[in-house]
């Protein structure tokens, strides 16, 4: 048995550059599949690509509709080759409609001098914790094993929220050894920055999420089944938009992304 | 005479969805223009578009390959029109070849609850700074008036680089009244953050760049020939790549936009 990550993204080649792909239910969001899952697929074509140079380096995807329950195509089409980069324009289609359209960059990195300044937050140890206490009111938060540490979903909706950072424990349930798909799926797994900065629940929803990976193959393969710990925050609310940023480390401390997003809420 | 911007800018309809523009040498890079620019020129032919709807939420653009001096040809397309949003693919090409991809995204933005949790550094004034003090190795630097607070280019390049963070004034040198080309340009404008925090001069070159706007037409027009305060950071640097995130404010402390882009670095 495959694991629900990989029956989720998996994709058929329909052709040069094209492949298809359908929702899974065990990722069900709201209305239509989680963005995470929907990004990650969209890059599992660029990584199926047989003319793919190096690892992913950044990843953009514009939601610009939800999917509907089902089948869909995705193009993946490599753009401009350089000698160690390679640009990729990316879009799903449903019913003769875009539902996706995105950009991502592959490159052949090198080494080079480094420094990470963004040390991982310091907080309790997911065994700590104890177990997953992320409510689930929709089918793909039981997809992951969260523990947030602090910023949790408030549990009343009283409109007395302060600020909008949560930082929390975060792996696949069951456990799946990392790769580049699922580290772009975790970086939607922040819940609506609004629900906890307004502690009001209104409908929001992902329109644009850009994330950049800052390890090759060898580290990802190096966090295995390990758990991640992320932090998100959103600088301003307005107008019916909000920034949401996020980071992704490892439990060993190596910041292995870091995302954004701009966000749509209602009211 | 129009503003050196303004010429930068400028766009001439070759027919549904393209235009043809050309490189300035007022704002010329090390290679080729500044990419802020670029970026701006291709936010334009979605402004410029019959059939848009609303204003710019978020741009992505991706340099895939640095443009030649002279003409150029943009395609800005909708590919996706909803009620109160639109989504737009974006390319530039020269010689038949793809020098950057992106997309864009546009909405018609209604008055909702708000919150603004990250507010404008407080530094001294623009005034009481004096007068530009940004070294202009390259021409573009000239078109603009920058007053670094803190976190200025190294003066002596000897590696004892200890942070990413300049915080800095900026406004157009003539002024000029802010709008959504500029103020995407203006994303781009902090320097690599690999040479201060590692006082050490090495090629570096966006590869990708993200900017989200929080503001309408209107607060736009507000800030006018303002001053704009910017911060931009860096996370991580590794393997050849490095992100920086920065944010803007009007001088009356109203978060314009937030952005961030990956970088490739030499050595």
């Amino acid at each position: 048995m495959s694991h629900p990550f990989d029956q989720a993204v998996a994709l058929h080649p329909l052709g040069e550059h094209r492949y298809g792909g359908a929702t899974s239910a065990a990722y069900a969001n709201m209305v239509g599949p989680f963005g995470g899952v929907t990004a990650a697929a969209a890059l599992q074509g660029v990584l199926d690509h047989p003319a793919r140079l190096g690892d992913p380096v950044s990843l953009t995807v514009n939601f610009c509709a939800a999917l509907n329950d089902g089948a869909y195509e995705l193009t993946a089409r490599p753009v401009r080759t350089n000698r160690s980069t390679q640009h990729w324009v990316l879009e799903i289609v449903q019913g003769g409609e875009t539902v996706l359209t995105g950009t991502a960059l592959t490159a052949v990195r090198r080494d080079t001098w480094g420094a990470q300044d963004d040390p991982a937050p310091r907080v309790l140890s997911p065994n700590a914790l104890g177990k997953p206490n992320m409510a689930a009111p929709v089918e793909w938060v039981r997809r992951y094993d969260i523990r947030i540490t602090d910023g949790a979903i408030p549990r009343v909706w009283d409109g007395a929220g302060e600020h909008s950072r949560t930082t929390l424990w975060v792996r696949d349930e069951p456990p799946r050894a990392l790769d580049f798909a699922s580290l772009a799926a975790l970086c939607d797994v922040f819940f609506p920055r609004v629900w906890l900065r307004r502690a009001t629940r209104v409908p929001a929803g992902t329109v644009s999420m850009t994330s950049y990976f800052h390890v090759g193959q060898a580290e990802l393969a190096a966090v295995g089944e390990g758990w991640l710990v992320g932090r998100a925050e959103s600088s301003v609310m307005r107008n019916g938009y909000f920034d949401q940023r996020g980071q992704l480390w490892s439990q060993a401390g190596a910041l292995l992304a870091t995302t954004h997003q701009v966000v749509y809420y209602k009211e």
